[in-house]
């Protein structure tokens, strides 16, 4: 099946927002086997829209359409779709209801321009939009496959998740050839001392494809496994992974989309133990992704943001001559950090971070990208430098890892210089 | 002039790869008002490319192409141009001295596929690559111009910025007209709201154009404006910004790029004011937010994120018969959270959120997306209750941004029920 993607929206031609919804769409199609012939960005307008849904049609199975369904004057995406179909609108129950029921749980009154929203093409079976009021549009005709959706990143993935993709994987069931993918997650190494430590990659896959996926907080390995049948392939992808986490284990920290946060609160709950931090540079980043989690808070219990140094004196109990003498961004205070957060909070655990995001702050001997992470647990307090890069808000999402991974490690048993 | 922008990449259409290319070339033409009618994304492959290239001519006056130019199999695109414009190679000595130059910078033999990158199509004038061995084509042919450049970011900016736009600004500076563009950013306003509230846009806009960007904490408004020369341009786009202002004028934080935190944060200093923040159903994302600016030391003294009651009455004193009586999540709570946050503290401000974000922890009369926020200072304490969705993440970002909105208005003195 060959898929052609159109992305509408002249924020999108001028550079002004990254088409990340082809990203997605790309991916998401390629991991079920369709193949994506042509990624396709106008503008807003009529005729060049109608010209793009004409080669589409033509020269793929599936067309794939975000953009442009918004309920204001510039958007034009649906009358196209009438236009394009030789069709018509017509008020749509329940996609009426759902407007309805967004606008009366947001306790705002419906407008006309909203109520508009619920006209559907006739010729389509409307998607429904769990985020907003925009519906999405599937269509079949003459053997091809015709999908509307809003350009509103997380409207789309919400209907391609829960609608689109398995609706798609269900038809293309029966095609033959068995694909399976899977991601290691790896944090705390580098992508070049990951190729390395692998070693030679033609033996460990044998036939199989890797490929190395970096990111700001660590690199992804994804497999990719072709076989006869979904066996077969989930065995060798099986094979592959344990000659991988061989060589390269304690570096991986989940499979798949799963989150460093979500490794340390599984953990946390399995030893029934409570956590709290103490965050001075990251300002809260670190308290905020754990909280990411639903049910984070059966054990998660404070986090102290301690800015100025007052705060860390009154709340903390940090000693106010080891600030003087070290410095706030010292191994000595981010140890202070941990120690005092755990036992006023009552928690099992204190994770503490003390740095310098930059781009200003830093010192001759205390240069931007500076860190220090404390952890105190009932039988140890340790702690461990970082040096990081320039940019502040890498740096913080680098802490963030950084104090997540120590957190995970000293729950296996894994060393820190490791 | 109307440009066509081809990307080539098998990388680009499975989702492997965002296509930044195309979105910093986008805004660099769009800079120098050339009008960018389409990008397209098409894989490593002959017939592919050679349909685009031809639809690019056919449309456009200018085709800027990316990638396919590397030395090894899979790359195809300057066989394809040779094809298209019926040319021929030939051996470019500049370019074989500046190939040979970089083997020998990086100590490195040169090989007979990186010498074949110094052939270049005949009717071309090659683009010095300054960061690489692949050279940059510009090719004019029957009054349209057609320019290539490699795939890899850096080298493809490198042509962009010291030869193409110098080049292409030449050219259209005799052209005679300017055009001016400007965002107006919104908060705590829906996109169908601001459409009523703006009204008749044509009397608004007289000509110019207006697009509504929505996103998950606001709509961003932008102004694009045509006139003969950039001082009527910009008198125009000023004019047109204000007549926006007159009518939702307290929904606008801020211009162009500007985030709420950076104005929270200018309009703190400027009045020399310190702000704490307790946070319990956020986790720390609004201390995260503010701190995401440098120098937010100055007016962020403390955050405290209060995930367990118990962490609510021993540091922000919160009462517990008040805990029991309204729950956690009221408005009595949120109001004591955001007094103690302030008064512990020794804080101008204390901002504080409690709500249920997801998917669990709801009750009959207190559903998910209910969010209570407090605000005190030393003239008032005052709060107010929202409704949001069902997806925590959203939930988060929007109580974030609904809090920061919160102080903004209350510094500004704008009615809260606005």
């Amino acid at each position: 099946m060959n898929a052609y993607i159109i992305s509408i929206g002249d924020e999108l031609l001028i550079g002004q927002t990254t088409n990340t919804n082809a990203v997605f769409i790309g991916e998401k199609l390629s991991e079920i086997n369709i193949n994506i012939i042509k990624i396709v960005t106008v503008a807003d307008d009529e005729s060049s829209i109608m010209d793009e849904f004409k080669l589409g049609i033509e020269k793929s199975d599936l067309v794939m359409v975000t953009g442009g369904l918004g309920p204001t004057h510039d958007d034009v995406t649906r009358t196209c779709v009438v236009k394009f179909f030789d069709t018509e609108l017509v008020e749509n129950e329940e996609v009426l209801e759902n407007i309805k029921m967004l606008f009366s749980k947001r306790n705002r009154e419906l407008t006309e321009v909203n109520r508009a929203q619920a006209l559907v093409p006739i010729i389509s079976e409307p998607i429904k939009n769990t985020h907003g009021t925009a519906p999405g549009m599937w269509i079949e005709k003459n053997n091809k496959l015709f999908i509307v959706m809003p350009g509103v990143p997380y409207e789309m993935k919400a209907m391609m998740n829960n609608f689109i993709l398995p609706k798609l994987s269900e038809m293309l069931k029966e095609s033959g050839i068995a694909i399976k993918r899977s991601i290691l997650q790896t944090t705390g190494i580098a992508e070049s001392t990951l190729s390395e430590r692998l070693g030679d990659l033609d033996k460990i896959l044998d036939g199989a494809k890797l490929a190395f996926l970096p990111s700001i907080v660590g690199v992804k390995l994804r497999i990719t496994v072709e076989a006869e049948d979904e066996e077969k392939a989930k065995n060798k992808l099986v094979e592959i992974e344990q000659k991988i986490r061989t060589k390269v284990g304690r570096f991986i920290y989940g499979t798949d989309e799963e989150t460093l946060e979500e490794v340390v609160g599984r953990l946390l709950i399995e030893r029934d133990m409570k956590i709290s931090t103490a965050e001075s540079c990251t300002g809260g980043l670190i308290a905020s992704t754990l909280t990411n989690i639903s049910g984070s808070s059966a054990y998660f219990e404070r986090g102290i943001v301690c800015y100025s140094n007052a705060s860390k004196v009154e709340i903390l109990r940090v000693d106010e001559d080891t600030i003087a003498e070290h410095g706030a961004v010292s191994m000595e205070v981010a140890m202070q950090m941990a120690d005092g957060v755990k036992s006023t909070s009552g928690s099992d655990i204190g994770i503490a971070v003390t740095g310098i995001m930059g781009p200003t702050g830093a010192s001759t001997d205390k240069p931007v990208g500076l860190v220090y992470i404390g952890y105190c647990d009932e039988k140890v307090c340790t702690g461990k430098k970082f040096i990081f890069g320039n940019e502040r808000l890498l740096n913080k999402q680098r802490t963030m890892q950084a104090a997540l991974n120590m957190v995970r490690k000293q729950l296996l048993g894994i060393s820190l210089d490791e």
